[in-house]
């Protein structure tokens, strides 16, 4: 009789839950042999099989009737084991699988990458197909998994419907950052980006001009997907295709966006905690020690809200009492800097904050302009050791205002039916955007947002 | 003191309850007018505030301060209100909202494309950003919504890690199919498909290559995310971007695949109907009379296996016995059509079914090859009304045989890392794809892709 096949996830949820492993009896069990070392009459093999964070400590003896071939077993092996689960309360494991029956499934040659020493994050992404196997990225990318499910619970659990805004488009939100044209390519290989849609086609920057319209159908909605900027920056924080959340609320202002950021972070943050208790005290003790802290700080700490206008003073302030400053040229209508952002949200308010109501000059044209003329009703979330995170705003509700700012910044042609939201039973909405693998930066403290990213896409790299 | 707000979908939740809501005392709602009637001493508004299906009927009498203006109302208006729940056991509808109050919080002109008479997909696709606002599309997205989230619910409840695999791509998973080329555009408006990425970047056509790499780290994972295709072809089942299921399991041969295809298919069919009952009620009734009996049986009916050769015989056998087919030329080796898929499913098995075990020739080359040389350990999942919704395969998981075949096939640079994974603790594994957007098209009955997508992208056709 063949025994139960188990996974290593199942084994240890059993034990938490203090059921006897012993009871089990004979189990079968396959995965990727992580470590493997022989002592003669008493081996050890750290068995991964995916499932879990946890390796499993398989224990075979020399009367193994192939010994001589387990014990060579080498790193990345795939095997598959018979035997039973015993309880080692006094050792490091608080049980061990010891094997009568090991065979091998699928081999691994010797030149393969990941051998046991440590490799830095620079060689593995160059391994990027083969880095889920090791501790740090298996982490993350369970991790992300995980954190995708949970933004999905927090809007839906509220109410928000998911939109799959597109990925081609006609039109461009922010305008800024350069765009990829999609082309189609003729039998000669001459490209051509107006062949198949019958004009021009890019990549969408955001899908916020898409999803607004549906939040006056909706009321309240997001999109979570990839976005595109073909930006050449090679920077620790900008890659070619990452994932971005864009939620969206009709008949909410700027107080009432500002307060789902805060919902959305918190909720996000303690999700990871929660639900990734293995991967996040990797993180903690081997990645970036006083995570938790950092974290649990932003939990408890209700989010300050700060007018720009009032942190264009503070920093002025700064520069005046001897504070130093990459750029130290401070005035009001200037876009701050990531270390005029960190100094506020690190040094005067020592925690998380919005920074509200920007010059209208350096914000998008479709941030709802506020009685003075001057601001728009703009928000940017600011954390301590990140700068901003996150970048909201309420819209320009209003149709005679959005349509001369339209026109005053001109180009923009096939974007009558957003103006149209406006005369056709339109209402005050604001909204943001996050960024998922920055999000993940954070939430981890992985310092290159290339290592969040299971195909990470930038500038010249398009390996895999 | 302003009354409370509160949304339709939190008025129905309590109704449902059985809460008395005559209790909630006065309260403000906000959203947009669907219909108004004014009969002189009494009015109805049927307001939908976009978080339920459902309206909610207003009734106003001329006693309020601006009843000239409410009586004139247009459809789309977005106003807010305060009142009362009246109970009304004795109508259609069960309870009434007495409003004391109304007021415009946007205008709607009455060149308004969407008035109170049906219209037409056609013309509603032409009015994408708008279509949300109708019954049939404000249905269709949220139950796109809600579907989307049960796709992550089946997976990540049994353990499968979910994988945002690239969008952009150096390399082809089916080969077959035009693709989309990414391009950056100089100063002089020339495209250039190498420049950034230093080679060929197109749009993903699959991300299973990619998701595969995956699977030999976590064991089950899948993917969900836009794939494109570069299709000219106009037809009701084709659209160039679309959201595609991948998901992937090691240590899972054919026969595993298969139950997890009807265990997923199965559930995200009871999914739509348990989390959206008044959407799929409205399909039902208005759009596919029969559509509860087609899903039901699929639920109540284990899915059959058959051969292709056995397919092809039957087939055979039909031509023979004067049954009409558009190509009655059937011979093993070929690629069967709709009309063949849909014989077998709808009059041979009458019910869902697995073909199996292909002609390698007509499959792709990483599917495993089975010991008569001749097939491939490839499925499809046929369902009656609608041929296939679900293909799926062993992977080739031997090096030597899947090293062989793309040297056969040529074209295959590249996707060295893929052939790799073969050679450093590889295992048999297999996976399939679903398409969302057919699934959705199957699960409510609509017959046009273009018709569950938000913004389609089609040939020729990018309005938004």
């Amino acid at each position: 009789m063949q025994p139960k096949a188990i996974t290593v996830r199942e084994i240890y949820s059993r034990f938490s839950a203090k059921e006897d492993l012993t009871k089990l009896g004979e189990i079968y069990i396959c995965g990727w042999v992580r470590t493997n070392r022989d002592s003669g009459s008493i081996g050890f093999i750290a068995l991964n099989d995916g499932t879990c964070f946890k390796n499993l400590q398989l224990v075979y003896s020399n009367e193994l009737s192939n010994h001589d071939e387990v014990s060579h077993l080498l790193t990345g092996t795939t095997i598959g084991a018979k035997g039973t689960i015993v309880m080692t309360p006094e050792m490091k494991q608080p049980f061990e699988f010891r094997v009568s029956f090991v065979e091998v499934l699928g081999t691994c040659d010797s030149d393969y990458p990941l051998q046991k020493k440590r490799h830095s994050f620079e060689y593995l992404r160059e391994e990027a197909y083969l880095r889920p196997r090791t501790n740090t990225f298996n982490a993350l990318f369970r991790l992300r998994s995980v954190l995708a499910r949970g933004v999905h619970e927090f809007f839906q659990d509220r109410g928000f419907v998911y939109v799959h805004t597109p990925e081609i488009t006609g039109n461009d939100a922010e305008g800024a950052g350069q765009v990829f044209s999609i082309a189609t390519m003729d039998e000669k290989g001459k490209l051509n980006d107006t062949d198949f849609f019958g004009k021009r086609a890019s990549l969408t920057v955001s899908g916020q001009l898409h999803v607004e319209a549906f939040a006056m159908a909706f009321r309240d909605v997001y999109t979570f997907g990839p976005t595109f900027r073909a930006e050449r920056s090679n920077t620790t924080r900008h890659a070619s295709e990452f994932w971005m959340i864009e939620p969206e609320i009709a008949f909410g202002d700027l107080e009432d966006d500002m307060n789902l950021m805060e919902d959305s972070i918190k909720y996000l943050i303690r999700y990871a905690l929660e639900k990734c208790p293995d991967e996040m005290d990797f993180f903690n003790k081997m990645i970036a020690p006083g995570l938790f802290e950092k974290l649990n700080r932003v939990l408890e700490t209700p989010f300050r809200r700060m007018e720009y206008t009032e942190g264009i003073k503070l920093l002025q302030d700064a520069v005046v009492s001897g504070h130093h400053f990459d750029n130290s040229d401070i005035f009001w209508g200037m876009d701050l800097q990531s270390e005029h952002e960190r100094y506020l949200t690190e040094e005067v308010v020592k925690g998380p904050m919005f920074l509200i109501n920007y010059p209208k000059e350096i914000k998008a044209f479709y941030m709802r302009e506020n009685d003075d003329g001057k601001t728009v009703a703009a928000c940017d979330c600011l954390v301590p050791g990140e700068g901003e995170i996150i970048g909201g705003s309420q819209r320009e509700e209003r149709y005679e205002i959005l349509e001369k700012k339209m026109k005053e910044l001109g180009n923009k042609e096939g974007l009558e039916w957003y103006l149209n939201l406006r005369k056709w039973g339109g209402c005050i909405h604001s909204g943001f955007g996050i960024g998922f693998d920055r999000l993940l930066m954070y939430i981890t403290g992985i310092g290159n947002i290339r290592d969040t990213e299971p195909y990470p896409r930038t500038s010249s790299q398009l390996k895999y």
